[in-house]
């Protein structure tokens, strides 16, 4: 694929001839820059029988508890990118031991791969976009103030196939609609 | 996210102030734009004991053998991709059973998610990026004229978990490193 943007300075936001979406267009070669879904990477972290969640400081859902997630980098693996995260937000070493599930958002263009991970040590605190990072046991998780559907996926989910071995990865809830 | 390109016509591609890579800036708003890793959606497709291969009529590897496999496109689920690339590849409608393997590329920035998949009826034909489409027994796959490693990676994990239930995806083979 000859695609280097680095060469290409100027672009300009249009629909290229016989497409039917708007492109970045180089403004001197014509060449398109093509948007991508975006992929968001993250783990359900348990230490024993506990659930390690982060207080988001940051927008949206600002306040609420989350996965340790974000976007994957260029260049980076997936798996990289969930240790990554974890340790942005957690300061946590996670120790990833399978995929748990594939979530699509196709409404914003976003794949979530979210892995079931463990701590090998209850060692962990804020990064910078957390306001907090703390262990939950299942009933003392605070479903009122979870950030996102996914985070309720991801550990329903995570509970059901704990201890059972090779699964295959859960898609979103039946009735949680993938459609656009 | 108040992230709206299509307001913005007119982009630079240069590095942010307190940034490190080129990124396209909006000139007009400063808007920043990123880059993101790409992901390739696929499946390994069966139809009794036989695989369906595609012939491409495209660079790269034009005239290897390959998986129906491309680009996710935006506001399409995974399944939804690969479903849409088998049709645009091979005129087939495929049945999607389970994710088979998770493939990290860091080097081109691309996450690969191939599915495991079966025809129901033997019913498939070239499409525009294919010079041919066939279903190989085992013994007659073209080894040595195959598109891209992950295609060989894809067909061996099959046979590994093929009528086995439910299994955890595969990823890179060992020795097959995801570094940078």
């Amino acid at each position: 694929m000859a695609h280097h943007p680095a060469q290409h300075e100027n672009f300009t936001r249009r629909v290229p001839d016989g497409d039917n979406r708007e492109r970045f267009v180089c403004d001197d070669c014509g060449l398109i820059h093509y948007d991508n879904p975006k992929i968001v990477v993250g783990a359900v972290v348990t230490y024993g029988e506990k659930f390690l969640l982060c207080r988001r400081a940051i927008h949206p859902r600002k306040g609420f508890w989350t996965l340790p997630a974000g976007f994957l980098e260029e260049h980076e693996s997936t798996e990289d990118g969930a240790r990554r995260e974890a340790y942005e937000e957690a300061t946590a070493h996670i120790v990833i031991e399978q995929l748990l599930a594939v979530y699509n958002v196709p409404r914003i263009s976003q794949v979530q791969l979210i892995y079931k991970a463990h701590l090998t040590e209850p060692v962990f605190s804020p990064g910078i976009e957390s306001l907090d990072v703390a262990l939950f046991s299942w009933d003392e998780i605070p479903w009122d103030e979870l950030a996102f559907p996914s985070v309720v996926w991801g550990l329903n989910q995570f509970r059901e196939i704990d201890g059972q071995g090779p699964f295959s990865p859960f898609t979103n809830p039946a009735g949680e609609t993938v459609s656009r």
